[in-house]
């Protein structure tokens, strides 16, 4: 296989997965961790080795280091191997799927933003969602007429602080999620809610139901319920560890222990609680989102565009979320109607982002 | 079909599924609640109409009436139906079970003591258990290789007192079941938590996997778990309304709504807690129960003597448990080898808690 993002949080999950299995590594991509990748490249032995800065490539101990976004697509093309692991994070790991999708491969997708931004131009039939929410509702999946697929969030960093905080908190203080050991760019996108946004776009792309909704769980544990049409709710439940929708991913089925369970009654007990538009602002074009999913390349956009804002210290998390709304106020007629005009309005978009601040 | 118990929890609620769902409903049987096995009657019209108390058999309007044990063996020969709905409470409530067997007719199954005293020398294939673990079970069931079968308790009436007070406790009192309408054997033994037993072995009979547990859900939501190989957990989440597994012991699969989804944002919060023999004195025994399935029979039998002896006020809940305890280790090497020996051993481990108090 081929692993994209192998030094972040997912990559060395999919590659400790890799050694349990035994799998074959044939081409690794980092974006600057060169300690890690080379420790990586002992280890797995790869064919190929992207390094994404250009700089750093002198650095790479393999005789086959190719460089940036455009080498990530010759390693697609020169490794055999069927299957990519495509953990890149943001806008720039939708070329990629693309591409392994153009070539015929499976993709392990845990970089949400291909299908967020482009869902309707991809093969999800060739797409395996590397997310626990997703995994949970795929492992839920049955014979039964089903009515509500349902994913839960964490809260992010800002679940429990006072409303009228929020406003003051600092990128520092977004990345300190609760629950789960993630990169940057998706702990933010909790605290902002926009990750579970991100996740029901995806839902709805790679699953048919009625309805599609979310609410928080603080632990973690729950983490997809499937509400059938008899009156029946199913729930999957699991640690908070990747490993379990990775070893899916990568395997197909997975019949030996990945993860020891989840015990209930040592846990204790379980709380819900509704995402609200109050705490979470990007709620409020949740259905908007659901009803019209090619406004994904404008959420995305927007998202990435707002982000930089938030951390350069330009906006507030609140205005992060305010911004990405009035960019869909501002492009809701904007239907992208090949992977050409995705790249368009994603341009569009970002500029008219960045013009806000 | 042919309903056993119809004026009681079950039977009312599979009368209202049969209606719903235009069954033919040919016999009705009842122990003493001659006005509404009238009503039914006026509602059902159905062939056959057993009364368990025949100093009651002549104000039953309706020509075909049949009176006590021996009627309810009578009525199972005269019918067609090849369904019968088994909500008998106790051990009374086997030679039906074992009747409808021999005639080739399918159990839906309410009377939890006919797998309990007998499930060695029962057809499970043909048993359809209606109770919401089971049923929560079933519902889980998948392809996946399972490593462990829960079900929750809701710890009955006595779940958050203080233990000492226990012992005072009359049988009024155990009566007050937090999450449940059901009838009076069914709620005092969810208080000693022997319903819960009754249910772990009944799993063992109708499942098959590695291991079985039990562990309270305060609020009755979450049924059931199974926990699979590979980490997994799913769970069975419905509102406490036994129309659902009624449904689909009557109809095989429903595909339209029984009842309402559980909101779990409504509902707020869940608590899991240990069962503990502290609290719950029949706890001691729950392995060897499971590692002797047989023993079931002394089990049954010795509950349902002690609980004579609660209720005539001769013996404190604690007690009850105690006294089962000394049944089981009286009679731990007696396996029946035979249906005969299943009646033989109840009567000894009856004639044993008998002179108890």
């Amino acid at each position: 296989m081929i692993v994209l993002g192998s030094t972040g949080s997912i990559g060395t999950n999919a590659l400790e997965i890799a050694k349990k299995f035994a799998l074959h590594v044939e081409g690794l991509c980092a974006g600057s961790n060169v300690a890690l990748l080379n420790e990586q490249i002992a280890q797995f032995d790869p064919k190929f080795v992207v390094i994404g800065d250009k700089e750093l490539a002198n650095q790479v101990r393999h005789p086959n280091v190719l460089v940036g976004e455009d080498g990530i697509l010759q390693m697609l093309e020169l490794c055999q191997s069927e299957l990519v692991v495509n953990a890149l994070v943001g806008f720039l790991g939708l070329a990629p799927t693309l591409k392994a999708q153009e070539l015929g491969k499976k993709v392990a997708l845990a970089n949400k933003e291909s299908l967020v931004a482009a869902g309707a131009f991809l093969d999800t039939s060739a797409i395996i969602p590397i997310d626990s929410e997703h995994f949970g509702l795929w492992y839920l999946h049955s014979h039964r007429p089903m009515k509500r697929l349902c994913i839960t969030a964490s809260g992010g960093a800002f679940r429990d602080m006072p409303i009228e905080k929020i406003p003051h908190m600092r990128p520092q203080d977004a990345l300190k999620h609760p629950n789960w050991s993630m990169g940057q760019k998706i702990t933010i996108d909790s605290a902002t809610m926009v990750n579970k946004l991100f996740e029901l776009l995806e839902v709805k792309w790679l699953f048919t139901c009625k309805e599609y909704d979310a609410f928080i769980e603080t632990k973690s544990i729950i983490h997809a319920l499937i509400d059938f049409v008899d009156g029946s709710t199913t729930a999957h439940i699991a640690g908070t560890d990747m490993k379990l929708p990775i070893s899916f991913a990568l395997l197909g089925e997975v019949k030996e222990m990945v993860l020891p369970h989840v015990d209930l009654v040592q846990v204790g007990s379980l709380e819900f609680r509704a995402i609200t538009a109050e705490r979470y602002p990007i709620w409020e074009i949740k259905q908007t989102i659901l009803d019209n999913p090619k406004l994904g390349a404008v959420l995305n956009g927007a998202n990435e565009a707002m982000m930089q804002h938030f951390l350069d210290g330009k906006c507030t998390i609140i205005d992060l979320a305010k911004g990405i709304i009035k960019a869909i106020q501002e492009f809701e007629n904007a239907e992208p109607n090949c992977i050409e005009d995705v790249y368009i309005i994603d341009k569009q978009v970002r500029q008219f982002c960045k013009n806000l601040y």
